[in-house]
């Protein structure tokens, strides 16, 4: 019953002056707007379609980066994680670490970031029903860690298609973890480029509000201040230019649902 | 951007009695909370899972009941129609006619309905795109009806299992027609008990909320007084006693979200 | 265990002369290969997509030209039956009656239809579990006839794409009627062009071969002697002059498949 | 157009005992039956359901397990291979490596396993769309490894199910790999127990067939003695005392198929 808090930034860290003009107009508007703000951005993407396409600056330059933006922008900071990450050395410079949805069955590696001793974004795969995340927050758990949100993203529905279930945001509080809604990569069409996933950026506002509508602790958000060039995640990264409506929109949104409390949870008379 | 308005009752008219309690119930709740309401019940259920389970009174005593509630209530009143239902019988008795998604495809019974003259409500088929919808609405129009409303009620997810795509309600208002969400159906399992189908009660209120923050004209909900005895459609109708706070909660959510205007239709400076 | 038979045709009757040169070339195939054949044809789509597209000659010519068929070929013939089509008229000319997939579940449509005292191919709704059949079986068994099929055409997956579930064919085996794959409606894509279903001709084979090899009682394929310029569901239909090659690899598996008994239902030592 | 090859053994490296009668068993049959057969068993399970479930015996007891049954019965032997592998390791005693399914995205994962020398059975996501499985190929090749298999396990449908698409496997044959089709784990019930994946061991040689007669170039099997007993993904694995009588019917089957050679191959004339 917390107010809803934003996880966002662009999707792969490009520059450092990417980074920190997103993080800059970020903070502003979720100063603005009472939001508590989480950076995002990743220093490699591990698992892009193709071999052709950019992959990001590497770990050094782009802790560096993320560095800048606790310093400058005073924000905490979320990168996510691989399996040949030095988890350590990234640990030593975030405030949240965030294990890929492609990755969460994998126990070991589930369990060696859990160990870091930091909060952990663990992501949804494509493939799980939402009941089961239970056993990857039991995962988790077991490396002695209670700090875990646990992040929608889409579910495989046909071909190069997800289809975002508000079910599954209902299910996943019984983890007891902070539920966080991915409204961005909810719309990626998977591979839909052939050699690159494509995206609906115009749902990223029906999907955003519909999850906290339904009731989520947290909204993950990529932005760009120029989707149609940006490096990864284009097609659904929503622009940078029009975060502060959308976000003034759900943040009213959220009072309001979470000033009723939710009719699902109340014991009938 | 008119007001969120309800269609709501119980899923078959088991007896007066029931259909003119539920009738006034929900016309008190919507009185109180300013919603337009239009009562809802069916008079023949065409297509259940098995041939044992309970179909409803039939037509005569089926209409009788539903003038007896527009008479005693002041409601409109909408019944869904079957392809050897006599429309003009029951386009004369009620306000609105609903045409059964799994008969979006018939064209001809789809330009019948329509010809009637009323405003339909025409359901999405559990198997179609909801671009495809377009296709329907043409039929519709093409009959000379302009009052259509398209109506979601989940697409099939695997088996026994439906999901509410909530870009759905966003690509169906390119119909031009007002978007309702059914939010009882969509929690149907089908065939989920075998010979009958499931439900998931709990979820309702999750997607009534989504729904309306994605932005409806319309929400369409079953409700029964005690719907552990209701002889159609029990485990996903939501109980009448607990309907006031569920509306409550919805009206207040879509007033925020139609003061404030979509986001994705609003033009970027 | 019987050997496989074939139901084929073109989609629908667009003349006599297509009927009858479809069905001349049909039979030798089938003869030399000695395959039963019905063959199939519609004399009213009453579900296109869109209202533009070519629906049928209607009832008296569909009936005429498939009487025909009969008489100059000596083939049984089916055709399919919507909700409004005189079942006695068309009972008294074909051999076997078809209700089409949307309308698997209308209950008093499929009671009428089993009445008529012929044999029925029940098509399984894209909508609808393998097991669900068994409620469908139920209802025409109730309604006195026991000479029925079960046929499977695709389940939805995604947005305009179906699935073939080679375990559906296996599932329906415990209806107790024959078990019939629709090869070329299996590939369709539902509403995948607009304003009308796209297919994937390419894939009937694979199709076939692998339903055949589950173990099939009998195969539905829609062929056309120039399917770029079919009236309905060119898309999918597979070319008349292929029609040979196809059909004779199908038998050669079947045979094979047939001559050893389906492993699954052995006993184990 | 070779003959099917079969990739069989037991999910994990549960002894020495087991897999040296596993291997024993399978190399008589696939002698008998002139099969070309190459060995699988796991040495760490890393990505099980549920935290308490067995993983397997580990690299060292493993690896020397799989020497034995290379040595005393002659047979190449596959195992897969994690992020955290050694990899050199592994490839200096087996024959050829397997990526996972979960892991078809992991760029440089993928590539380090190329980059080993040996042919890798690369197995295609529940997440991916079929051909999406070029750039997974695309960066294998791009390691200089141009022996390379693609393997199909089934694909996302629904929660806690999977669906083989027998489209798949001709999409996959575009690649210019041989295509594998893994029977076993295809009917795998992702985590339908809860704490643990469920499976329909009944439905394996339906689609075993299936898969066999749509044209692929090897089958991929689990089996074990006892598979009530397995310790890991029994409910889907095949009964070892009745693998000689489902691969005797596929061997058949393949020869059949692959003689006459696929139609929608062939030019139409």
């Amino acid at each position: 019953d917390r107010p809803l808090f934003l996880i966002a930034g662009p999707c792969v860290i490009e520059s450092e002056g990417l980074v920190l003009e997103t993080a800059g107009a970020l903070r502003e508007i979720a100063d603005e707007l009472g939001l508590g703000l989480v950076f995002k951005a990743s220093f490699d993407k591990a698992n892009r379609s193709s071999l052709s396409s950019y992959r990001g600056p590497g770990l050094e330059a782009g802790l560096q980066a993320l560095e800048r933006v606790r310093r400058e922008h005073g924000l905490p900071v979320l990168t996510d994680v691989h399996e040949d990450t030095p988890l350590a050395e990234v640990a030593a410079v975030v405030d949240v670490l965030q294990t890929p949805a492609f990755l969460c069955r994998q126990s070991d590696f589930i369990q060696a970031v859990a160990r870091q001793g930091l909060p952990v974004n663990l992501k949804k795969g494509q493939f799980l029903a939402p009941w089961d995340m239970a056993n990857v927050v039991d995962k988790a758990r077991a490396a002695g860690n209670e700090r875990l949100l646990v992040c929608e993203r889409g579910v495989s529905f046909g071909y190069n298609n997800l289809v975002s279930d508000m079910r599954a945001l209902a299910v996943m509080r019984a983890t007891g973890c902070p539920v966080v809604f991915d409204a961005t990569h909810s719309v990626q069409l998977p591979g839909g480029q052939g050699g690159a996933s494509g995206g609906q950026r115009e749902f990223v506002p029906v999907l955003a509000r519909a999850a906290v509508a339904a009731g989520v602790a947290g909204l993950f958000m990529e932005t760009h201040p120029d989707p149609e060039r940006a490096l990864s995640d284009g097609p659904n990264a929503w622009p940078l230019e029009r975060m502060r409506e959308l976000l003034a929109s759900v943040v009213e949104l959220d009072r309001a649902v979470k000033a009723r409390g939710l009719v699902e949870q109340q014991e009938s008379d």
